[in-house]
């Protein structure tokens, strides 16, 4: 006697085991409203790749990302994993998809991980880049990338003001005045500062970033470069904890996540 | 008695004296159907500046450029010069041509000149730079300002192809094969090829360049630095005097006008 239903059940496919994948990703953030996902006719990066991991290997798949970038942030470095049956191996899947993906964004890197790992709960730190053009007359060739401060900046000014943030504090002062998060305290592994040539970087590492932190910090950080805040000012509004004593955001164009760190 | 016609003609506003002056610009190509002024609906960099000009000074002016660039060739020191009888300083002119150009062009010097300078015509010679991109996977970040070629290229036997055009020779193999010129016999003066990391930078200095001319060059430099053309084939082609025998013309993405001398 055949068992019940067991006859009538259509043969399956045996499905490929799943697999952890995991993405190095670059993009120029110019023209998306940010790295997460949001309404269908929103451009994101999230988007982008969802729609191309499901072109390249027919199924649709959810993406993670280490790092929340906004919108016109961009990332040289983001790291993205999500699971997937598709059978192609991860070098096929990342040169299938830099066949597709749109021309601002390109996977470095692809590798496939043991199933624990994953791209935002496993990460330890992050790295971003804050790029300052700092000369007399904007720039045409690197406007996308680049903030341009005309005014010159002491940069060991800031370097030392930058220093300042090393270390657990909470970082309230520098949190975006609009969003709720259960904790502002954040652990920043290094901070600095310095020139090359007419570019001047901000570098910080934390283990994670409140949202627009590292805008509102370069924000602040602007008037000790020109001088109309001392380094007790930045340490005041530092120590303040109040968002509305910090300097404006600087513009997304200059922000750049660099590496995430596992 | 007054003068015949004396009394009826019109007050005249003593006119400005007319000056001559030479702007540098830096312009990302990217969006531009080159340098030169073509039809009114078609977007070029002359175009813009005269509009500019325009704009600011309220007077029609035409200008002249150093080096007339193709569709999607970029500038880092492109040099023009006007003569004007704006009443406005050199700086002046600048700051206000800065305020309403568009984002990709920006005017980086300005200064008044003797009436006999002429950005084309007083021109020595002109530094041409190609990038290319030379690693396995495309950039997102850099993607409108380089070309990317995936296999690893020899950049020593590039550099030693580049320099064997040093000096005055005939480059009719490496001119555009639609558009007539009076001679092709040109003078250059410095050709080389060097890397920094995944960068790959060919400079080419010349008294002049015909059309299409650097990118033609690197067209053939590439099959040299992949190895599928040796020394003797490369001065064969260059020896030829017949364009159908060079490599196809590198895209316009790579090049970029960094200088001209006076």
């Amino acid at each position: 006697m055949t068992p019940v239903g067991g006859a009538m059940e259509p043969t399956v496919e045996p499905a490929s085991p799943e697999r952890n994948v995991m993405l190095v990703v670059e993009y120029d953030g110019t023209c998306y409203h940010g790295f997460q996902l949001q309404a269908a006719d929103v451009p994101t990066v999230q988007g982008e790749l969802e729609r191309g991991l499901r072109q390249v290997t027919g199924i649709v798949t959810r993406v993670a990302g280490a790092g929340r970038t906004d919108r016109g942030v961009h990332a040289a470095g983001q790291v993205v994993s999500f699971r997937t049956r598709s059978a192609l191996e991860a070098a096929v899947l990342q040169r299938a998809l830099n066949a597709v993906l749109p021309a601002d964004i390109a996977v470095l890197a692809a590798a496939e991980l043991p199933p624990d790992f994953h791209a935002r709960f496993s990460a330890r730190s992050r790295e971003y880049r804050y790029t300052i053009l700092n000369r007399p007359v904007r720039t045409a060739l690197e406007r996308q990338l680049t903030y341009h401060v005309a005014t010159p900046l002491d940069v060991a000014a800031m370097a030392e003001a930058a220093r300042q943030l090393v270390g657990e504090h909470d970082f309230v002062s520098f949190a975006s005045a609009g969003e709720k998060v259960a904790s502002t305290v954040r652990r920043v592994l290094a901070a600095d500062c310095r020139r090359e040539g007419v570019k001047i970087y901000v570098d910080i590492a934390a283990n994670a970033f409140l949202p627009h932190m590292v805008r509102n910090i370069v924000g602040t950080l602007l008037p000790v470069g020109t001088g109309r805040l001392d380094l007790p000012g930045f340490q005041e509004i530092f120590g303040a904890r109040q968002r509305r004593q910090a300097g404006p955001t600087a513009p997304a164009r200059g922000l750049c996540l660099m590496r995430v760190n596992y």
